[in-house]
């Protein structure tokens, strides 16, 4: 049983991995945030195949991720830009970056994410209820809307956490 | 010019992407976050073929975000448990998760994220400085740390942004 894709799965996670889980797709929209707008200046910046990268734009305007759209500066050329659903895709990309900072790079990462009006440096993407209050895995807790508690997440080492009676 | 890596890139989304943005891994840790150990349930929840779930988990072995352990219930049996490395991952989820909830189901998902101990629904990841200030896309800098700034996220409209000077 070998899926080629995650439409038919309830979950968001699955849904946005449809979406934007594509080999390259997270990358071309990187390189959206960074500024490039045109076709030649995504290729050259990633190194991508042409195809491959008409392809994943394409789709990435189907999403509604990115917009097409002539240049206001030359009106032959084309250009790609973020929408609202796509820039709000910046935690993702985000999450992914402090992740490999710390993790891949451990600390040793040429690059800087600060507040660009005063410097500021950005600190990690932390999960906060509406208290407030920060929150580890251990104290997160998914429901159904409709049910009781159905989907607790590991939080290491729970006692009786067997799987079996699923 | 098709790379089938991301690995040269000097980037950590690239570097994380090249680690995790196989089609299924992040499903396999989500599954790992909701309680799943052993082959067969990660199998099962998932209606992954065996050998790819297989390459999959191997794969995550090897880049320590998944430990593979004898059950302390049954000895024959071989878990998988997620590192500190693999539970860092929990904000990549969560932005997936939260953008799904979003942009695809509109607010109709079934699931909700609380706090486990107060019931308290998580607000959106947000990006924050260390001062506090929550960041919009416009507001985020990136620069190199032996340099002045170079990577400008784009932000909607900027005087100027042509990329020309690349």
């Amino acid at each position: 049983m070998k899926r080629s894709t995650f439409c038919d799965m309830p979950c968001p996670v699955a849904q946005s991995l449809e979406r934007i889980g594509e080999w390259w797709t997270l990358l071309i929209v990187r390189e959206a945030f960074l500024g490039q707008r045109r076709f030649g200046d995504f290729q050259q910046r990633l190194g991508i195949a042409k195809n491959v990268l008409s392809t994943r734009l394409r789709k990435l305007v189907e999403e509604g991720i990115l917009e097409r759209r002539v240049s206001s500066e030359d009106a032959r050329e084309v250009e790609y830009r973020l929408t609202d659903k796509g820039r709000d895709l910046m935690p993702v990309l985000l999450a992914l970056a402090q992740w490999g900072e710390r993790w891949i790079y451990k600390g040793r990462s040429p690059l800087r994410y600060r507040n660009r009006h005063t410097g500021a440096e950005l600190v990690r993407l932390a999960p906060r209820d509406r208290d407030g209050v920060e929150l580890a895995p251990r104290d997160l807790e998914i429901v159904r809307k409709d049910a009781a508690p159905t989907l607790k997440p590991a939080a290491g080492r729970r006692a009786g956490a067997r799987s079996g009676t699923r």
